[in-house]
Protein backbone atom coordinates (compact mmCIF):
# COMPACT_ATOMS: atom_id res chain seq x y z
CA UNK A 1 0.00 0.00 0.00
CA UNK A 2 3.14 2.18 -0.23
CA UNK A 3 1.78 3.58 -3.44
CA UNK A 4 -0.83 5.77 -1.23
CA UNK A 5 0.06 9.12 -0.44
CA UNK A 6 -0.61 10.77 2.67
CA UNK A 7 -1.46 14.79 3.12
CA UNK A 8 -1.73 15.83 7.03
CA UNK A 9 -4.02 18.89 7.23
CA UNK A 10 -2.31 20.60 10.34
CA UNK A 11 0.76 18.96 9.17
CA UNK A 12 3.15 21.16 11.01
CA UNK A 13 2.02 19.97 14.78
CA UNK A 14 4.00 18.02 16.38
CA UNK A 15 1.79 15.25 15.68
CA UNK A 16 1.22 15.44 12.52
CA UNK A 17 4.57 16.14 11.97
CA UNK A 18 5.53 13.06 13.49
CA UNK A 19 2.91 10.90 11.37
CA UNK A 20 4.60 12.62 8.59
CA UNK A 21 7.78 11.32 9.08
CA UNK A 22 7.40 7.51 9.92
CA UNK A 23 4.63 7.36 7.07
CA UNK A 24 7.77 8.72 4.74
CA UNK A 25 10.31 6.75 6.17
CA UNK A 26 8.05 3.86 5.48
CA UNK A 27 7.91 4.91 1.57
CA UNK A 28 4.63 6.43 1.43
CA UNK A 29 4.56 9.66 -0.48
CA UNK A 30 3.88 12.67 2.27
CA UNK A 31 2.06 15.63 1.52
CA UNK A 32 1.86 18.47 4.61
CA UNK A 33 -0.38 20.65 4.80
CA UNK A 34 -0.77 24.26 6.75
CA UNK A 35 -2.85 27.27 6.64
CA UNK A 36 0.73 28.78 5.27
CA UNK A 37 2.12 26.85 2.43
CA UNK A 38 5.69 28.29 3.44
CA UNK A 39 5.41 26.76 6.90
CA UNK A 40 4.30 23.47 5.44
CA UNK A 41 7.45 23.37 2.89
CA UNK A 42 9.71 23.75 5.71
CA UNK A 43 7.69 21.11 7.81
CA UNK A 44 8.24 19.29 4.84
CA UNK A 45 12.08 20.14 4.38
CA UNK A 46 12.54 19.17 8.08
CA UNK A 47 11.08 15.39 6.99
CA UNK A 48 12.70 15.06 3.96
CA UNK A 49 12.28 11.72 2.13
CA UNK A 50 10.60 13.73 -0.88
CA UNK A 51 7.88 14.91 1.45
CA UNK A 52 6.46 17.88 -0.04
CA UNK A 53 4.17 21.03 1.50
CA UNK A 54 1.18 23.18 0.62
CA UNK A 55 -1.96 24.63 1.62
CA UNK A 56 -4.02 22.47 3.17
CA UNK A 57 -6.64 22.81 0.38
CA UNK A 58 -4.14 21.40 -2.36
CA UNK A 59 -3.15 18.37 0.47
CA UNK A 60 -6.68 17.62 0.65
CA UNK A 61 -7.21 17.72 -3.42
CA UNK A 62 -4.06 15.86 -4.16
CA UNK A 63 -3.66 12.77 -1.26
CA UNK A 64 -5.07 9.53 -1.49
CA UNK A 65 -5.52 9.50 2.28
CA UNK A 66 -6.12 12.67 4.28
CA UNK A 67 -5.29 12.86 7.73
CA UNK A 68 -6.65 15.99 10.13
CA UNK A 69 -4.51 16.69 12.72
CA UNK A 70 -5.72 20.05 13.10
CA UNK A 71 -6.00 21.82 16.69
CA UNK A 72 -9.86 21.40 17.73
CA UNK A 73 -10.22 25.18 17.44
CA UNK A 74 -11.06 25.80 13.83
CA UNK A 75 -11.56 21.93 13.49
CA UNK A 76 -14.88 22.22 11.86
CA UNK A 77 -14.74 25.47 9.61
CA UNK A 78 -11.56 24.03 8.42
CA UNK A 79 -13.34 21.04 6.89
CA UNK A 80 -16.41 22.26 5.84
CA UNK A 81 -13.77 24.35 3.90
CA UNK A 82 -12.74 21.23 2.45
CA UNK A 83 -15.79 19.52 1.48
CA UNK A 84 -15.35 18.97 -1.86
CA UNK A 85 -11.99 18.05 -2.19
CA UNK A 86 -12.43 15.49 0.42
CA UNK A 87 -15.31 13.74 -1.36
CA UNK A 88 -14.77 9.66 -1.56
CA UNK A 89 -11.84 9.69 0.61
CA UNK A 90 -10.72 8.20 3.43
CA UNK A 91 -10.23 11.32 5.71
CA UNK A 92 -8.57 9.86 9.26
CA UNK A 93 -9.58 12.20 12.26
CA UNK A 94 -7.05 12.11 14.87
CA UNK A 95 -7.87 15.30 16.75
CA UNK A 96 -8.65 15.11 20.21
CA UNK A 97 -10.51 17.79 21.72
CA UNK A 98 -9.34 18.63 25.35
CA UNK A 99 -9.20 21.17 27.63
CA UNK A 100 -6.61 22.38 29.89
CA UNK A 101 -6.44 23.93 33.56
CA UNK A 102 -4.65 23.84 36.74
CA UNK A 103 -5.05 19.43 37.28
CA UNK A 104 -4.20 18.82 34.04
CA UNK A 105 -6.06 17.99 30.95
CA UNK A 106 -9.90 17.28 30.33
CA UNK A 107 -12.28 16.34 27.55
CA UNK A 108 -13.99 19.09 26.13
CA UNK A 109 -17.77 18.49 24.98
CA UNK A 110 -18.40 18.24 21.75
CA UNK A 111 -22.01 18.97 20.48
CA UNK A 112 -21.88 15.75 17.65
CA UNK A 113 -20.28 13.57 20.07
CA UNK A 114 -16.94 13.45 18.89
CA UNK A 115 -14.33 15.07 16.76
CA UNK A 116 -14.78 12.36 14.55
CA UNK A 117 -18.26 12.33 14.50
CA UNK A 118 -17.98 16.21 13.49
CA UNK A 119 -16.05 15.26 10.93
CA UNK A 120 -18.17 12.51 9.35
CA UNK A 121 -21.13 15.15 9.62
CA UNK A 122 -20.17 18.17 7.82
CA UNK A 123 -17.95 15.88 5.44
CA UNK A 124 -20.79 13.49 3.85
CA UNK A 125 -19.20 12.84 1.26
CA UNK A 126 -15.75 11.21 2.92
CA UNK A 127 -15.10 8.06 4.49
CA UNK A 128 -14.56 8.87 8.14
CA UNK A 129 -12.23 6.87 10.43
CA UNK A 130 -10.93 7.94 14.16
CA UNK A 131 -7.23 7.00 14.73
CA UNK A 132 -3.79 8.07 15.87
CA UNK A 133 -4.91 9.35 18.88
CA UNK A 134 -2.60 8.05 21.53
CA UNK A 135 0.31 8.66 19.24
CA UNK A 136 3.37 10.17 21.12
CA UNK A 137 4.81 12.84 19.13
CA UNK A 138 7.57 13.00 21.00
CA UNK A 139 8.01 9.29 20.12
CA UNK A 140 7.02 9.83 16.44
CA UNK A 141 9.95 12.22 16.29
CA UNK A 142 12.29 10.68 17.65
CA UNK A 143 14.97 8.93 15.53
CA UNK A 144 16.84 6.97 18.35
CA UNK A 145 12.95 5.60 18.85
CA UNK A 146 13.17 2.51 16.21
CA UNK A 147 9.44 1.07 17.70
CA UNK A 148 7.07 2.31 18.91
CA UNK A 149 4.97 0.46 21.45
CA UNK A 150 1.62 0.93 21.36
CA UNK A 151 -1.89 -0.06 19.53
CA UNK A 152 -3.47 2.65 17.14
CA UNK A 153 -7.50 2.86 17.81
CA UNK A 154 -9.42 2.37 14.50
CA UNK A 155 -13.09 3.37 14.58
CA UNK A 156 -15.49 3.87 11.90
CA UNK A 157 -18.19 2.32 9.80
CA UNK A 158 -16.86 1.48 6.55
CA UNK A 159 -15.05 -1.74 7.00
CA UNK A 160 -13.03 -1.59 4.02
CA UNK A 161 -11.95 2.24 5.07
CA UNK A 162 -11.17 1.15 8.57
CA UNK A 163 -9.18 -2.00 7.26
CA UNK A 164 -6.77 0.57 5.22
CA UNK A 165 -6.43 2.37 8.39
CA UNK A 166 -5.15 -0.65 10.24
CA UNK A 167 -3.14 -1.61 7.76
CA UNK A 168 -1.89 2.16 7.69
CA UNK A 169 -0.78 2.33 11.12
CA UNK A 170 1.28 -0.84 10.62
CA UNK A 171 3.69 0.50 8.93
CA UNK A 172 4.82 2.43 11.62
CA UNK A 173 7.32 -0.36 13.28
CA UNK A 174 6.30 -1.50 16.62
CA UNK A 175 2.72 -0.19 16.22
CA UNK A 176 -0.64 -2.80 15.47
CA UNK A 177 -4.06 -1.14 14.06
CA UNK A 178 -6.65 -2.83 16.14
CA UNK A 179 -10.13 -2.30 15.04
CA UNK A 180 -11.87 -0.44 18.00
CA UNK A 181 -15.44 -0.13 17.31
CA UNK A 182 -18.08 2.49 15.50
CA UNK A 183 -17.76 6.24 15.21
CA UNK A 184 -20.46 6.41 17.77
CA UNK A 185 -17.48 5.25 20.06
CA UNK A 186 -14.75 8.09 19.32
CA UNK A 187 -15.35 9.86 21.84
CA UNK A 188 -13.91 8.32 25.09
CA UNK A 189 -11.19 7.33 22.54
CA UNK A 190 -10.36 11.19 21.94
CA UNK A 191 -11.34 11.77 25.72
CA UNK A 192 -8.94 8.98 27.07
CA UNK A 193 -5.73 11.19 25.67
CA UNK A 194 -6.70 13.46 29.11
CA UNK A 195 -6.02 10.34 30.79
CA UNK A 196 -2.70 9.36 29.34
CA UNK A 197 -1.59 12.99 29.76
CA UNK A 198 -2.50 12.30 33.87
CA UNK A 199 -0.58 9.10 33.20
CA UNK A 200 2.66 10.74 31.71
CA UNK A 201 2.75 13.09 34.34
CA UNK A 202 2.28 10.42 37.39
CA UNK A 203 4.59 7.93 35.79
CA UNK A 204 7.17 10.80 33.60
CA UNK A 205 6.59 8.41 30.88
CA UNK A 206 5.17 8.51 27.40
CA UNK A 207 2.62 6.29 27.96
CA UNK A 208 0.37 4.62 25.21
CA UNK A 209 -1.81 1.98 24.92
CA UNK A 210 -1.73 -2.00 23.93
CA UNK A 211 -4.71 -4.14 23.38
CA UNK A 212 -4.27 -7.61 25.37
CA UNK A 213 -5.68 -11.25 23.71
CA UNK A 214 -5.81 -9.73 20.40
CA UNK B 1 -3.15 -5.47 53.10
CA UNK B 2 -4.81 -9.27 52.90
CA UNK B 3 -6.00 -7.63 56.62
CA UNK B 4 -8.63 -5.43 54.85
CA UNK B 5 -11.94 -6.61 54.01
CA UNK B 6 -13.62 -6.17 50.84
CA UNK B 7 -17.47 -5.91 50.36
CA UNK B 8 -19.00 -5.77 46.90
CA UNK B 9 -22.60 -4.51 46.50
CA UNK B 10 -23.99 -6.15 43.80
CA UNK B 11 -21.54 -9.08 44.19
CA UNK B 12 -23.88 -11.41 42.76
CA UNK B 13 -23.34 -10.56 39.01
CA UNK B 14 -20.92 -11.76 37.25
CA UNK B 15 -18.15 -9.07 37.51
CA UNK B 16 -18.41 -8.39 41.31
CA UNK B 17 -18.27 -12.53 41.65
CA UNK B 18 -15.54 -12.37 39.43
CA UNK B 19 -13.87 -9.69 41.49
CA UNK B 20 -14.98 -11.49 44.71
CA UNK B 21 -13.30 -14.82 43.43
CA UNK B 22 -9.66 -13.14 43.21
CA UNK B 23 -9.53 -11.16 46.38
CA UNK B 24 -10.72 -14.25 48.42
CA UNK B 25 -8.11 -16.19 46.88
CA UNK B 26 -5.46 -13.90 47.69
CA UNK B 27 -6.27 -13.94 51.41
CA UNK B 28 -9.03 -10.87 51.86
CA UNK B 29 -12.35 -11.17 54.02
CA UNK B 30 -14.95 -10.95 51.30
CA UNK B 31 -18.49 -9.69 51.71
CA UNK B 32 -20.67 -10.33 48.98
CA UNK B 33 -23.65 -7.55 48.70
CA UNK B 34 -27.20 -8.53 47.34
CA UNK B 35 -30.73 -6.88 47.87
CA UNK B 36 -31.63 -10.47 48.55
CA UNK B 37 -29.50 -11.87 51.35
CA UNK B 38 -29.82 -15.62 51.09
CA UNK B 39 -28.55 -15.15 47.16
CA UNK B 40 -25.47 -13.07 48.13
CA UNK B 41 -25.20 -16.23 50.75
CA UNK B 42 -25.56 -18.26 47.73
CA UNK B 43 -22.95 -16.14 45.63
CA UNK B 44 -20.64 -16.45 48.49
CA UNK B 45 -20.92 -20.28 49.16
CA UNK B 46 -20.22 -20.38 45.14
CA UNK B 47 -16.90 -18.69 45.89
CA UNK B 48 -15.71 -20.53 49.60
CA UNK B 49 -12.55 -19.32 51.07
CA UNK B 50 -14.42 -17.88 53.26
CA UNK B 51 -16.58 -15.41 51.78
CA UNK B 52 -19.64 -14.10 53.39
CA UNK B 53 -23.03 -12.78 51.73
CA UNK B 54 -25.46 -10.32 53.33
CA UNK B 55 -27.72 -7.28 52.30
CA UNK B 56 -26.37 -4.49 50.29
CA UNK B 57 -26.51 -2.05 53.92
CA UNK B 58 -25.13 -4.69 55.93
CA UNK B 59 -22.07 -5.07 53.69
CA UNK B 60 -22.01 -1.43 53.26
CA UNK B 61 -21.14 -1.00 57.22
CA UNK B 62 -19.22 -3.69 57.70
CA UNK B 63 -16.54 -3.65 54.81
CA UNK B 64 -13.37 -2.11 55.25
CA UNK B 65 -13.42 -0.95 51.53
CA UNK B 66 -16.49 -1.38 49.53
CA UNK B 67 -17.09 -2.50 45.58
CA UNK B 68 -19.92 -0.67 43.73
CA UNK B 69 -20.57 -3.31 41.16
CA UNK B 70 -24.03 -2.84 40.74
CA UNK B 71 -26.03 -2.20 37.53
CA UNK B 72 -26.12 1.26 36.41
CA UNK B 73 -29.73 1.18 36.69
CA UNK B 74 -30.44 1.81 40.35
CA UNK B 75 -26.76 2.81 40.56
CA UNK B 76 -27.96 6.63 42.51
CA UNK B 77 -30.85 5.15 44.37
CA UNK B 78 -28.63 2.46 46.29
CA UNK B 79 -25.74 4.50 46.76
CA UNK B 80 -28.41 6.90 48.57
CA UNK B 81 -29.28 4.76 50.51
CA UNK B 82 -26.05 3.72 51.55
CA UNK B 83 -24.26 7.23 52.54
CA UNK B 84 -24.34 6.83 56.17
CA UNK B 85 -22.58 3.19 56.47
CA UNK B 86 -20.38 4.32 53.55
CA UNK B 87 -19.41 7.60 55.36
CA UNK B 88 -15.37 8.00 55.53
CA UNK B 89 -14.82 4.69 53.71
CA UNK B 90 -12.94 3.76 50.42
CA UNK B 91 -15.42 2.95 47.67
CA UNK B 92 -14.23 1.89 44.65
CA UNK B 93 -16.79 2.67 41.52
CA UNK B 94 -16.54 -0.17 38.75
CA UNK B 95 -19.98 0.88 36.89
CA UNK B 96 -19.88 1.17 33.33
CA UNK B 97 -23.14 3.13 32.06
CA UNK B 98 -24.03 1.41 29.03
CA UNK B 99 -26.29 1.51 26.66
CA UNK B 100 -27.19 -1.91 23.50
CA UNK B 101 -28.75 -2.16 20.67
CA UNK B 102 -28.55 -3.96 17.39
CA UNK B 103 -24.91 -2.16 16.66
CA UNK B 104 -23.27 -3.44 19.67
CA UNK B 105 -23.02 -1.31 23.17
CA UNK B 106 -22.29 2.70 23.79
CA UNK B 107 -22.18 5.06 26.20
CA UNK B 108 -25.18 6.47 27.86
CA UNK B 109 -25.41 10.16 29.14
CA UNK B 110 -24.44 10.79 32.77
CA UNK B 111 -25.58 13.84 34.24
CA UNK B 112 -22.83 13.88 36.46
CA UNK B 113 -20.16 13.20 34.11
CA UNK B 114 -19.44 9.47 34.88
CA UNK B 115 -20.57 6.78 37.30
CA UNK B 116 -17.61 7.62 39.59
CA UNK B 117 -18.75 11.28 39.50
CA UNK B 118 -22.29 10.05 40.21
CA UNK B 119 -20.91 8.40 43.33
CA UNK B 120 -18.63 10.77 44.60
CA UNK B 121 -21.90 13.33 44.29
CA UNK B 122 -24.37 11.23 46.95
CA UNK B 123 -21.98 10.21 49.03
CA UNK B 124 -19.75 13.17 49.97
CA UNK B 125 -18.53 11.64 53.35
CA UNK B 126 -16.62 8.81 51.10
CA UNK B 127 -13.35 8.38 49.13
CA UNK B 128 -14.49 7.55 45.59
CA UNK B 129 -12.18 6.32 43.39
CA UNK B 130 -13.14 5.09 39.97
CA UNK B 131 -11.50 1.73 39.10
CA UNK B 132 -11.96 -2.19 37.65
CA UNK B 133 -14.12 -1.36 34.44
CA UNK B 134 -12.47 -3.42 32.04
CA UNK B 135 -11.62 -6.69 33.67
CA UNK B 136 -13.65 -9.57 32.17
CA UNK B 137 -15.72 -11.34 34.22
CA UNK B 138 -15.02 -14.59 32.14
CA UNK B 139 -11.37 -14.17 33.02
CA UNK B 140 -11.65 -13.74 36.32
CA UNK B 141 -13.98 -16.90 37.31
CA UNK B 142 -12.23 -18.95 34.81
CA UNK B 143 -9.84 -21.39 37.38
CA UNK B 144 -7.95 -21.87 34.49
CA UNK B 145 -6.25 -18.35 34.07
CA UNK B 146 -3.60 -18.19 36.62
CA UNK B 147 -2.95 -14.45 35.37
CA UNK B 148 -5.19 -11.89 34.23
CA UNK B 149 -3.42 -9.85 31.52
CA UNK B 150 -4.30 -6.11 32.15
CA UNK B 151 -3.53 -3.31 33.65
CA UNK B 152 -6.68 -1.69 36.09
CA UNK B 153 -6.76 2.16 35.61
CA UNK B 154 -7.21 3.68 38.73
CA UNK B 155 -8.77 7.07 38.73
CA UNK B 156 -9.40 9.78 42.07
CA UNK B 157 -8.43 13.14 44.03
CA UNK B 158 -7.82 11.29 46.94
CA UNK B 159 -3.85 10.31 46.33
CA UNK B 160 -4.17 8.16 49.30
CA UNK B 161 -7.17 6.05 48.26
CA UNK B 162 -5.97 5.40 44.53
CA UNK B 163 -2.83 4.41 46.34
CA UNK B 164 -4.43 1.77 48.16
CA UNK B 165 -6.90 0.51 45.31
CA UNK B 166 -3.71 0.46 43.29
CA UNK B 167 -2.31 -1.74 45.54
CA UNK B 168 -5.51 -3.96 45.93
CA UNK B 169 -5.95 -4.48 41.92
CA UNK B 170 -1.67 -5.96 42.14
CA UNK B 171 -3.20 -8.80 43.89
CA UNK B 172 -4.95 -9.99 41.46
CA UNK B 173 -2.17 -12.17 39.65
CA UNK B 174 -0.44 -10.75 36.27
CA UNK B 175 -2.37 -7.44 36.77
CA UNK B 176 -1.15 -3.81 37.72
CA UNK B 177 -2.91 -1.16 38.70
CA UNK B 178 -2.48 2.27 37.30
CA UNK B 179 -3.08 5.65 38.46
CA UNK B 180 -5.48 7.03 35.63
CA UNK B 181 -6.23 10.20 36.34
CA UNK B 182 -8.65 12.29 38.56
CA UNK B 183 -12.04 11.45 38.66
CA UNK B 184 -13.28 14.39 36.51
CA UNK B 185 -11.62 12.15 33.37
CA UNK B 186 -13.51 8.80 34.71
CA UNK B 187 -16.40 8.83 31.45
CA UNK B 188 -14.10 7.78 29.33
CA UNK B 189 -12.68 4.65 31.09
CA UNK B 190 -16.33 3.93 31.74
CA UNK B 191 -17.50 4.32 28.30
CA UNK B 192 -14.72 2.69 26.72
CA UNK B 193 -15.50 -0.98 27.69
CA UNK B 194 -18.28 -0.25 24.97
CA UNK B 195 -15.00 -0.47 22.61
CA UNK B 196 -13.81 -2.86 24.34
CA UNK B 197 -16.72 -5.30 23.77
CA UNK B 198 -16.63 -4.22 20.22
CA UNK B 199 -12.89 -5.61 20.09
CA UNK B 200 -14.40 -8.70 22.00
CA UNK B 201 -17.39 -8.88 19.26
CA UNK B 202 -14.42 -8.42 16.05
CA UNK B 203 -11.40 -10.43 17.51
CA UNK B 204 -13.59 -12.72 19.15
CA UNK B 205 -11.08 -12.08 22.26
CA UNK B 206 -11.81 -11.14 25.94
CA UNK B 207 -9.72 -7.99 25.40
CA UNK B 208 -7.91 -5.56 28.37
CA UNK B 209 -5.77 -2.68 28.31
CA UNK B 210 -1.77 -2.34 29.06
CA UNK B 211 -0.38 1.04 29.56
CA UNK B 212 3.04 0.70 27.96
CA UNK B 213 5.74 2.60 29.36
CA UNK B 214 5.26 2.72 32.55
Amino acid sequence: MTELSIGILGGTGDQGKGLAHRFAQAGHPVLIGSRNAQRAQEAADSIGLGARGAENAVVAAEADIVIVAVPWDGHKELLISLREPLAGKIVIDCVNPLGFDKQGAYALPVEEGSAAQQAAAVLPDSRVVAAFHHVSAVLLLDPAVEKVDLDVLVLGDDREATDTVQALAAVIPGVRGVYGGRLRNAHQVEAFTANLISINRRYKAHAGLRVTDV
